[in-house]
């Protein structure tokens, strides 16, 4: 059974809090469904911007078995696995496995920092041969800014050589796009993909082959995005680009997920939305007035 | 009904695995044993140096229940608790209480970065009033080398003023002795204990009032410390500082907790011992051989 390949347009969806700080289950599943009837090629459950990493691995279970029992398409669906401990990531990746999912996009174990390629690649090595699943699709996690821990080019090189049909992507949220097109020229044309982590770098990414994007603002402009990913080879793309630097120029003013927060709460006339578990907080009510205007 | 507090030599103390990554459980238990009979006055259950990153919630919890069923007393038990989530956090404390531990001791939630201190005051006031057990005793975990995420002195004063019969002391592993220093100066007095993280500032941090240490190294040499600790108002203990010293210098000089691992697989002719959970991995065989020869 071949799993279909994601590509385009992936929304790291945000995920809806009540005032308690408990997932609001019913508005994140809608905010699933809209942005994959809406722009998006695919979403990414439980991603940076999902705060997934505040959630525990009984709420990460409970609410995915809910999201495709709902009528998501697993097809369409990465799911964030990546924990500090090798138990839990193995949980929550043969969950994936077993509802379908396209894929799993999976951080390094991030608490210990300054450890070395060849204890990073015994914990994946460990990941592939626990799960023993020929229909596992792993996209490395690659985002040294928030992780501390970089996925180096000499690993990647060996994960790919090691496990060439499972470890088949990355997502590179360096924020350097100089390293996005270092990964590109080197490992696109094995068939690697590789997604910038910011929508800034969707375009010129696409232009040399990358795959598409896996970026938060996808949470609040994806039918933008879209237009970016269709018209990649006319001359009209850039005109869409420039519109998503326009946008992504004034969230990023802010810190991003409060600040993404603020938009849909908005758009959407739930001020719900605004919610974030600790330790996030919310954008404050300057702050919030001051996107908004803006946006 | 009041819990014992803990003072003087405490170790994070080893976790053991076996060749296939799984806890060993009872050479660890005898590991804490141990401890409690040989110089340490209390251990610290899941602190970095155990690897408890690296282990799962579930992994977490038998394991503690199987140790204070062994007869460990729980006066004399720190747990570490602190996960990414607080879930996680809650539930691990939960149980560190109903157990009757001495306490807990928490690290920040530590995946998000640059989070306010209003943020991250939030976590433990929505933690300790999610408890909502008098018998909660919290000890800070402030380790900024390795969860980037800092205790602010300013965030510190804020949860001792709204919480100070719950948040009672600060293990500080800066590594910075300045920073520990400003630590008791400014909160010692009223009671708020403070241990440095390396057994280096021991006696430093004894003679102007802190409470002890909390240090790797106690796995190795817990009777040494606890020479420092009986002996630190006569001049004997600058003696028996210099000789920790001498052994942290030789320790130090590669990556800890390999290195404990090491010193403990020859000290207990338990090559076992040697196995770390990936991501952390073994010394080299020469890197062994050398710090065996060295210590």
């Amino acid at each position: 059974m071949e799993i279909s390949q994601t590509e385009g347009i992936l929304a790291p969806a945000l995920t809806a809090f009540t005032d308690r700080f408990e997932i609001d289950t019913g508005r994140t599943m809608s905010h699933l469904h809209w942005l994959l009837d809406n722009g998006c090629n695919g979403v990414v459950v439980f991603g940076t911007t999902s705060e997934a990493n505040s959630l525990s691995e009984a709420e990460r279970t409970a609410f995915l078995d809910k999201a495709i029992s709902s009528g998501i398409d697993p097809g369409r669906v990465l799911v964030g696995t990546g924990c500090c401990s090798l138990p839990d990531t193995v949980a929550l990746t043969r969950q994936a496995v077993r509802l379908g999912c396209a894929g799993v996009l999976v951080l390094p174990p991030f608490y210990y920092k300054a450890v070395t390629d060849d204890g990073l690649f015994r914990y994946f090595a460990q990941l592939i041969e626990t799960i023993a699943d020929d229909r596992l699709r792993i996209f490395l996690y690659h985002i040294p800014p928030i992780s501390q821990v970089p996925f180096s080019l000499g690993l990647i090189e060996r994960l790919i050589a090691s496990f060439s049909r499972i470890v088949v992507g990355i997502k590179d949220s360096s924020g350097d796009w100089e390293h996005t097109k270092q990964l590109i020229e080197r490992f696109a044309t094995s068939g690697f993909q590789i997604f910038p982590g910011s929508e800034k770098y969707l375009l010129p990414a696409l232009q040399i082959g990358g795959k598409g994007c896996i970026a938060a603002l996808a949470n609040v402009c994806s039918p933008l995005l879209q237009q970016v990913y269709r018209n990649r080879q006319s001359s009209k793309a850039s005109e869409f680009q420039a519109e998503v630097d326009r946008l992504s120029a004034i969230a990023r003013k802010y810190p991003l997920i409060p600040a993404l927060k603020s938009i849909l709460a908005k758009e959407t006339s739930e001020p719900g939305w605004r919610n974030l578990r600790p330790p996030l907080t919310p954008l404050s009510i300057e702050q919030d007035e001051e996107l908004i205007g803006a946006w």
